[in-house]
């Protein structure tokens, strides 16, 4: 099946102007436009199909990330398709091993951001030439065959090739009935409602009493109302989703599941424990409730400051520092899971080497993987295996541009073939920019459905990707000048 | 004394084609062309002072890194050089916590590596109008100065502000004796003859046994044989050094101190054994050797495989294994401290937080810093500090375009106010492409001389820069079509 000869990639910066309105951002990421590298690759097999990669950035550094892919771009040019995934471990390890590219990584930052890019592109296109969703085209796979996949270097002493073989091939019991399951019923989903920093209590007040009101139960009928909220949240949070094009109500959520409530802190204590006191009278004692530093803590404070915070109940405390901490997240960990509270991290953990000490250490209690930091579907499969050797779930980041579209694949292909579990398992969901891609992600009652279209999910609109290239696409023709003024 | 408003920042990409030989790389980086990216900032002071600073790549990529310093121009331009440096800490905060840019870093990778260019420069500006080398601005500038310019952000469950002041305080008595002592005698270097993995065993015996021969004892009439063998060694690495413009005779090599010979291991455990026999054999039992895998190994095989040559008494082995494996390196460093070797690593670590780690997993016994991948003065300020609090040696990294320049600086600081101390130290040194810097090294009796002239040394003579630029360059247009065809 697999067929032709890479002929051309090609790259773009393609940005989406979210940082406009002021709000939505975090505490170190206070402007973020939601941006992408957006890598296609053509093939000489005159069939007419493109691999469609992207990674993800917050706008400024995308043209960084666009000149790296360009740096890479020479290993993947006159490569037969059939030989890339044929040695996919050798492919990885080549792209991400280049003798002079490694020296400004490795596997790490802005080389590795491209390298998410080009590989996610590679995997778009393999997975149309087979016809499959990506995560079909995983689900499929002969575990050698997933194996060879992976680089397992720098992890052995975790996870070697047998380990890995040894989780698939136990995954390949009851994979037949989960995969019907998550056809049916797809994959549990949940919306970051999120108390960001900036609020005034009232607005913290108004907006907690809405979303208890407005469909955050399972009756059907509130739909509307919901997608109120969600729209009067995304409007707060100047994500400019004025509409939810690719939503028929029918397809919007539906079950408590959702009801998660994420608030920031790390600014003010005090101030974090009157919020976080409003928050808890207005939802109750049983709901969830999931704090969120954005690594705003050193180690004793991220311990002192939770500790305060314990008897609010929070599920989990996110990114309570450096994403590079691992003996600081254990001393947190150690700290804070007498109290009930878990860790959770890896938006920005760069590689697996991260990810592997951040379980041998016992740093995390829930693992949050992405699928545009590490290198594509080869490192998260290394990711989603050594989580199961350790039995810690995995809970993806998403959002962005075309996170959930990617990250879909790998967490409906872990619980078919590798966790083989739910429990205290959700990914993230958030409903912005989804109607600038081809094949946008489908929410049914508050959960992921696996696509069915052939591919990685990866490819925008050519309209959307003309209109938004920065700088010189409409959107950003026009607001250039202004903004210069 | 600082004056003036950066009214113009340059970056260029300059590299030198090392790699034509197909020599002196290592496993890792097969085919480096030592590059860098070299910024110039310039004030509207009118005083002719420009602030040089380059950060340090190996080819393909210096465009990336170049693309990112231009990224981050914004926040040094139209900046007061006294806002600067009155609050360098907020500078270097803001430099790396940039709300866009930071989610393609955060401080690792390009970005840091960019980082690290800008900032350079500021302290290459900033010596230059004090009318001091930077290590001289460093050792007379308060206790509390100097704790300004450093980011404790993620620190300081090692390493408070006090700690910082305490240490230095302390590191004022005696401070007068060392530097007199440092402009006498110098910092102590070593000279990587480096026993590469492609030489034949002859080759092998033949290089040692002239570098025995060969004026490694204190006999200066011996010199003339001792820079024969250098440029023996630098012809054989590739590295282009066909003289030594800068040195005289007078300034070459005349200590038993630079005997030290740094074996490349690795790739087959029986030809690594019988390397290392040849090379015990002709130094005989006293004389130091080390041990450098650059990141070859996992870290099962690292402890097999240097247990196995732990016969060979190596006083370290460096670069086990990724430089992200905090946890690997102390699983390693416990296995071979009981068997006499130490754990040397540093160039390629990313920031302050993993040697913190480092540290603090007692995962390494020399630690390595390199001045061209940390943020400049000021991150490394911090790392200085964090030895010194855990009494481990800081041995630093030095060698390709320029690194020996900078790290001179900062080394020769540390003695005079921090560590206080020459036992188990010394600072790597290469000699090659020294002379393409205005200020280059200045070696003698095997050690770093105390730089007179005002800056950091990394300003480049404006002539090589014009004719190594890539890829319009005098060199590169007569090579690259070369490489074509």
């Amino acid at each position: 099946m697999v067929r032709g000869r890479i002929s051309r990639l090609s790259v773009r910066d393609v940005r989406f102007p979210t940082s406009l309105g002021g709000h939505g951002a975090d505490a170190m990421h206070t402007d973020p436009d939601y941006s992408a590298a957006y890598v296609v690759i053509e093939t000489d097999a005159e069939d007419g199909i493109k691999g469609c990669g992207i990674t993800f950035t917050l706008g400024k550094g995308t043209e960084v990330v666009v000149c790296a892919v360009n740096a890479l771009a020479h290993h993947v040019l006159n490569k037969d398709l059939k030989d890339i995934v044929g040695d996919f471990r050798g492919f990885y390890r080549q792209l991400t091993s280049d003798g002079q590219l490694r020296w400004i990584g490795p596997e790490k930052g802005v080389v590795h951001l491209a390298t998410a890019a080009v590989l996610n592109a590679v995997w778009d296109l393999w997975a149309k030439q087979e016809g499959k969703p990506v995560w079909k085209l995983l689900v499929d796979m002969d575990p050698r065959m997933l194996v060879s996949c992976i680089d397992f270097r720098y992890i052995t002493d975790v996870l070697t090739e047998e380990d890995a073989l040894e989780i698939l091939q136990k995954g390949q019991i009851g994979k037949k009935e989960r995969e019907k399951q998550m056809l049916a019923q797809g994959y549990p989903a949940y919306t970051t409602s999120c108390a960001w920093l900036g609020y005034s209590d009232d607005t913290l007040k108004q907006l907690c009493a809405q979303a208890l009101k407005d469909g955050w139960t399972s009756q059907r009928s509130q739909f509307p109302r919901a997608r109120l909220f969600l729209f009067h949240l995304s409007a707060l949070l100047s994500l400019q989703a004025t509409s939810f094009p690719h939503c028929s109500s029918a397809l919007l959520p539906s079950d408590s599941r959702l009801c998660r409530f994420k608030v920031k802190v790390g600014a003010d204590l005090q101030d974090d424990m009157r919020r976080c006191q409003i928050i808890r009278d207005m939802i109750g004692p049983e709901k969830t409730l999931m704090m969120d530093a954005n690594q705003r803590w050193d180690v004793p404070e991220a311990v002192e400051w939770m500790s305060k915070l314990a008897k609010f109940k929070p599920l989990w405390i996110e990114e309570p520092t450096s994403p590079d901490d691992i003996l600081g997240h254990a001393t947190i960990s150690k700290a804070l899971v007498p109290l009930g509270i878990g860790i959770a991290t890896g938006e920005q953990c760069h590689n697996r080497v991260i990810f592997k000490q951040l379980l041998q250490a016992k740093a995390l209690q829930f693992l949050q993987i992405d699928s545009c930091r590490l290198g594509s579907v080869n490192e998260n499969l290394s990711v989603l295996l050594m989580a199961k050797k350790f039995e810690i779930p995995v809970c993806p980041h998403a959002g962005g541009v075309g996170l959930c579209e990617l990250v879909q694949h790998l967490i409906i292909f872990d619980y078919i073939s590798v966790s083989a579990s739910l429990e205290n398992r959700v990914c993230e969901y958030v409903d912005h920019l989804h109607e600038h891609f081809k094949y946008p992600v489908m929410i049914q009652r508050a959960s992921y459905m696996p696509p069915k279209d052939p591919g990685y999910s990866t490819e925008m609109k050519e309209e959307s990707v003309k209109k938004h290239q920065y700088p010189d696409g409409e959107v950003w023709k026009k607001l250039l000048p202004a903004q210069e003024n």
